[in-house]
């Protein structure tokens, strides 16, 4: 067996990152950085994980360089870490045993829009934002919404999902095909581009959440959605977060197919308040938007605001103008930051947990019971259609006492999730953050996720010390 | 490395054969057979390709079961086939290195129904129809729908679609997660039954599709849709099959959620006609369904009526009640054994391309030109919401001539297909018939798809010789 990255030791590895940096420096000269403040912004971790920085960053422009790139890497056995935006939650583009940041932010072309196909071909580094702001003359856009403006690679590495992941799926549903360069420097696609396919194991779906640890994917094909000829959506205010979760449980039941729902308990409409300025009744809200036609979208809100009313939710505040429902989405997009400001200079211990759709109210009450409990301030919010909620530990850095505190609390919500038959993660990923979970949640297959890494990537240079250890 | 069941001399696979249905015989007494008819029948295949019988058949009544058989079976590096009900089409239960069939039949029993959670949770052997009547009174129902009663287990292994894909997704959508014996006797469960998750490698994509090659799936965990309010369906004939294709575009293109839309050439309704006793036009034809409330289902049988006029089609025969479009839909179902009626005694080569839906009219159009040059018997029907058709050429087996006119006919067409950004297989899988075009279609694609098998399945003892050679 080929020796590990991890298991070089840390002079074998010095020389060999030297002469990688070296040779890539006289390939891509300025596109390669060195630079202290660039390679720590490369292992940012946007929480409270310490930054792990790479030892270079490269920046290529085509699938071709990354290929490059990675059969450098390969033959000198260094780490490679794909990296988008940096906006990831759990450690994903953090460089644990050094290496090169590939950084895919100059792979930002569209290559391809097949309106009558529903289709699109971009490259890895195009972010979501950009892409919905290019479709705009469409009628298209692409629905995956996980709030940061990620880049499409990135998203399709942690299998992202967000706001309106209830009604128009998540990457896994979203992404047709892919190219990706593999570990020993070979370019595949996945998929052509026919809305479905039975040919062979789906590697599309492989690489989709693999983060970064197969492969790294250069270019997607995306499914793409109509924007709806009408949108109509508002906040309904709640007594209590169990009974806006019970409302939730009866809307998805009755198979309404809302757009997006929306949990913010009391403590992040507060938040939202302060930071986004808005002046919202402060009690446990959701956040509601439906899609459809005129007649459609009138029919599904009768519908919601009767089950709402059923669990004495309401009034039910309409967003008519489509700026106010921008501010309030803007609003739910920025809760992260709202929340980390209700006590400035901590850190966020971020969650993400999801389950079956009637343990929700069950889960989201036994964990405001839980943080009420053990005195800590962690607002919850979530994409409660799918049964998926986070809470976001504020702790204080220096003060051990909390953060002993507020890791066993995320233990234990991941813990109660998985009994509950749910996941540790429903769309934020693995990375380094939740890989405690995976074994307790996924037993054995674990052994067949590591069979594979050890097949695709013998000597673990892709993203080493992510989801598990070789 | 391990010696392969394919590198095995004749004499050394006859004596482990033997000792291993000596082994299977003392645990499972009547439930291991070795009949030579029940043998052949677990080797049929449907179509034109010839049996291929295994050794012995085996009946396992639970998961555990299954992993015991499978551990006795690497211990002496014979195959193992997982079997459904035999109505894959592309040699998928064949044995051509002999082994031991594992027929799923008596795994037929439903676990649970989270009706609050609309899943399902059901072990392998379930046919599809057996779980709608077992669903039928709680309001919902699993929309995938091949036409064959196959078994879920075989569906999800083929990732099987339908009718109903257009609008309900394929397995690759409604599988949530499954329970699977793996090649080293290991039961992995891929995934917990969250609606969505982000916690590792998708292994539930894996095994869906996989063939049985991975592993043999034992339960699956399906994700269920409500019953609609409102059904409406009909017949609609076209001057031509470019025009019905069209209008297959248009209405997709103008996001028409429609539940069903599917193609029957001229032949194919004159041989409905004869094999379902039907009276429909002879011509091009379009079966639609729409579902949806009673308003919701009106605006769309409105709305691609407009559009079947535009390209000529009409008059739109609405079947109105139920039991005639259960008749319509059963023709639809038995088009291919209508189809083999036109010529007695022939066989079927059957054909599953899928293109881009705007490459769908030119990729027909010329596949009806093909036909039509090369004198060949071939109707032709689709899933063409989707961008799916099959063809079937009638063949006398006997006449080496007819034989090779139809495998130069099936090759030309796969690679036309492929051409065009599709795929040779939609929905049937590549298993022995489709394995020649797997590497025009994904390259090296597949050389990844073999690092898995050999990573998963060392010894190749799972359902080896479908997909690709290892």
């Amino acid at each position: 067996m080929a020796m590990s990255t991890a298991g070089q030791t840390a002079n074998a590895r010095g020389a060999a990152v030297a002469t990688v940096i070296d040779i890539l420096r006289q390939r891509f000269g300025e596109r390669l950085q060195t630079s202290a403040a660039l390679c720590a912004q490369h292992g940012h971790t946007t929480t409270w994980m310490k930054t792990e920085a790479p030892d270079a960053v490269v920046f290529p422009e085509s699938t071709e360089e990354v290929a490059e790139i990675v059969r450098i890497c390969a033959d000198h056995l260094v780490p490679v870490i794909a990296f988008g935006t940096g906006t990831s939650l759990e450690g994903h583009v953090n460089a644990p045993h050094g290496g090169i940041s590939v950084d895919m932010s100059r792979m930002d072309r569209i290559i391809a829009v097949h309106a009558e196909d529903l289709d699109v071909v971009i490259e890895a580094g195009v972010t979501r934002k950009a892409l919905n702001d290019y479709l705009r003359d469409t009628g298209l856009f692409f629905p995956i919404d996980p709030g940061a403006d990620a880049s499409l690679g990135g998203m399709a590495s942690t299998r992202a999902s967000g706001t309106n992941a209830v009604r128009y799926g998540t990457m896994k549903d979203t992404v047709l095909g892919v190219t990706a360069v593999m570990p020993n420097g070979e370019i595949v696609r996945t998929a052509r581009r026919a809305k479905k396919s039975a040919a062979g194991y789906d590697l599309t779906r492989l690489m989709v959440g693999a983060e970064g640890t197969l492969g790294i994917i250069t270019e997607l094909t995306l499914r793409l959605a109509g924007i709806p000829e009408a949108i109509a959506g508002g906040v309904c205010p709640f007594p209590d977060i169990e009974s806006a979760c019970n409302a939730v449980i009866m809307t998805i039941q009755s198979g309404i197919p809302v757009a997006r729902i929306e949990l913010l308990d009391e403590l992040t409409v507060k938040a939202c308040n302060a930071y986004s300025k808005l002046d919202l009744n402060v009690a446990p809200t959701l956040f509601v938007e439906f899609h459809g036609s005129e007649p459609g979208v009138a029919e599904q809100s009768e519908r919601f605001g009767e089950i709402a009313a059923e669990f004495g939710g309401g009034p039910f505040d309409w967003a008519t103008r489509a700026e106010d429902r921008s501010r309030l989405w803007q609003a739910r997009h920025d809760a992260y930051y709202a929340s980390l400001a209700l006590r400035p200079g901590a850190k966020g211990f971020s969650t993400d947990v999801c389950v079956p759709i009637s343990r929700l109210a069950e889960c989201v009450a036994e964990t405001a019971a839980d943080i009420e409990e053990h005195g800590l301030l962690a607002p919850i919010v979530g994409h409660v259609g799918d049964g998926n909620f986070h809470t976001v530990v504020l702790v204080d850095m220096e003060n051990e006492n909390e953060v002993a505190e507020a890791e066993a609390y995320v233990s234990r919500l991941a813990l109660r999730a998985i009994a509950m038959d749910g996941t540790c993660t429903g769309e934020h990923g693995i990375g380094q953050g939740k890989m405690k979970y995976l074994a307790a949640e996924l037993g054995t297959g674990v052994d067949v996720m590591k069979a594979i890494k050890r097949a695709i990537d013998p000597d673990n240079i892709m993203n080493p010390g992510k989801i598990f250890t070789v």
